[in-house]
């Protein structure tokens, strides 16, 4: 405990460059944005905003979803939020686990008392459409949970048809896009995707805080139909969706602050326009592989379901995870991130989501592991990296 | 939905003097800090960044309780960390109702399969040491919720004798300080309260988004001896404490920028002392009641328990809420609140907590309210309010 008269220095980050798996490098606008002067939580001014943020996540989320908002919490609130809003205990659930964030979504409804099944895939990989029909037909879940982009991992998984499959039953389908959403499509009304969820930090580039939801109205009739309270006050979108809604009638106060950010993050998405956004993505992933390849790098994941917001790639064999992580972030600012679970050690994840996914990033990342792995005494061709995404870019990128 | 091409507009929220049961006004400096380029939630500096807002808020609850820290989300999801930490189903808990936060704990409590017995009292009454006593002797509850300055009615609830009799038995108390921290002595270790949560936006005068919570042994003791698992993950503080605490194992990504803006605000506090700062929302506070009772305004709650920071007043006969509230924003830009409950319509809830007790909001709020009372035809001597006000801080403030 301190005295009051030893105050702590004032906040003064150093200057990073976030390559990790989130946060990602928020714009000056949306940081300005969210320094803007907090109104009340039931101002007119602020209800006004709500509405735009519901507005621009529909967009975004491609859907016409009216239950669209932003939970008052990071990404594993939202997750929780579509849990326990969705499960009443004794409710069945199968999860597909080939990450730490299906597990994770495992976990939550088995708290709150839900039946869960889970069906694994090591780390790394995907599911196919035949092992998910197998286990709904057999199971016959209210839920199939899974995850769009593993961030655990770098693997992307394909939706539209394992939803068609999960729709030949009753169940709804539950996404995780924590990850995907603002860097590749997410089309929640096309592909039949009953509840999502996501963060803001990743590919929204926004500072960490809300999670966006939304609903169909499958999902939200499971809702209405629910026998017992959900077990989370804060949670309870029957609640929460009063005070988005029509009525605003008081349930918590909504952050503020964080709102008018994302606020200016989406727009920031809509300007840009999605399809060129996803274009930049790609874009960069394939320099930043072709970089990683020139310097004898592989991916830990198949090239056909390669995330291009978080490229998780193999340690090369004698290279410590530690030191050149620890010298990126010391040496040039740059964060990445290490492995999860039995990852650990072995992959390092390279995100390129929203802000930080730009041609400056992926050369100076290049160039500053030569270096590093260079001192570690790796051995390689000094620049190949570098010139390997030049090569990329300047064949593919024009004025 | 929108098009990509028709953006809404840019953040930019009116002008407004935050004078409501909050958020309150927020200091520049917090807003700046909250604006600083965003870290990774792992990285060095946001781990010393946590350390020391653990710090500060240990000073501020005047405790040593090493599980101090911000839950990511608003004071109610403080709320429901601790009660759903604290209980298990079939944990009986004993809920002291005098207002909606006390409503609201039971609602929460009674989601996870406790047993709540309820005691209350009329909105604007608090709860004598007896009926306390007497209660937790007959129920012997494993926690005992109380709230110390209820947002809702006004009325501040003496603590430490009531502790007394609830440490006679087994029994956790857990303390709802989300108005009253940083607006008047929280003394955690004194008074012996094992769990305690409060909100940023009330008299921190930090935009909401965090919940500070404090857990002491005997509530540790309690957690670390569950038979299962916390009803929630987001708040199991079984795992937000390794990331806040020595492992750092990553939990969920922290509202880093939230963080930030928490830093600045209690070093605000912490700046200012808090027995200046005490003495300033004490002083304000009877400076308004002075204005208000020359303008024939009558508070809500009895003299002997009246908050400081939170001035419920009964609205006067024959004057509409809803058109008062509505001309102090529209005209003046001033925000105070309506009514909870059965209060509704029946008062106005004045806050003047942390940045937003100043001399300066009194006298300005005395004067609009007095225009928008003529305006309503009601009977008052133009000027009284600000008059005696004025009188107050002539007597009492020194240079």
């Amino acid at each position: 405990m301190i005295t009051e008269h030893h105050l702590h220095s004032p906040i003064q980050p150093p200057r990073r460059t976030l390559m990790g798996p989130g946060p990602s490098d928020v714009s000056p606008s949306v940081l300005s944005a969210m320094a803007s002067p907090t109104v009340g939580h039931l101002d007119p001014y602020f209800l006004q905003i709500m509405d735009e943020v519901q507005d621009m996540l529909r967009t975004i989320f491609h859907t016409t979803n009216e239950l669209t908002l932003a939970v008052s919490g990071t990404g594993s609130a939202g997750m929780e939020a579509c849990v326990v809003n969705l499960l009443e205990p004794g409710d069945k659930i199968v999860v597909c686990t080939n990450g730490v964030f299906g597990g994770r979504m495992a976990d939550v409804a088995s708290r709150i008392g839900a039946e869960v099944v889970q069906i694994e895939r090591p780390f790394g990989e995907v599911f196919s459409v035949e092992e998910v029909a197998e286990v709904v037909k057999k199971e016959k879940p209210k839920v199939v949970g899974i995850v769009h982009a593993e961030t655990s991992t770098g693997a992307a998984q394909s939706l539209k048809e394992i939803s068609e499959v999960v729709h030949e039953t009753d169940a709804l389908l539950l996404v995780d896009c924590v990850t995907s959403l603002g860097g590749m499509p997410v089309k929640i009304d096309e592909w039949n995707v009953d509840a999502a969820y996501s963060g803001t930090q990743k590919c929204l580039s926004c500072p960490p805080g809300l999670a966006p939801v939304t609903f169909s109205s499958r999902a939200l009739a499971a809702m209405d139909a629910r026998k017992t309270k959900v077990s989370s006050w804060y949670l309870d979108m029957s609640m929460v969706r009063a005070y988005w809604g029509g009525s605003r009638a008081y349930h918590h106060t909504a952050p503020i602050n964080m709102n008018f950010a994302l606020h200016q993050a989406l727009r920031l998405v809509l300007d840009e326009g999605m399809e060129n956004r996803f274009s930049r993505h790609y874009a960069n992933h394939c320099a930043l592989k072709a970089g990683l390849q020139a310097m004898g790098i592989q991916f830990a994941v198949a090239d056909d379901h390669q995330l291009p917001m978080l490229n998780a790639v193999k340690i090369p064999d004698g290279i410590d995870d530690a030191t050149i992580r620890g010298q990126l972030l010391n040496w040039f600012g740059i964060e990445i991130g290490g492995g999860l679970g039995p990852m650990k050690g072995k992959t390092w994840r390279i995100g390129l989501m929203g802000e930080s996914s730009q041609s400056s990033h992926v050369l100076l990342f290049l160039a500053a592991l030569d270096q590093c792995l260079l001192h570690a005494g790796y051995q390689l061709t000094p620049g190949a990296g570098v010139a390997a995404a030049n090569d990329f870019y300047r064949t593919t990128i024009t004025d």
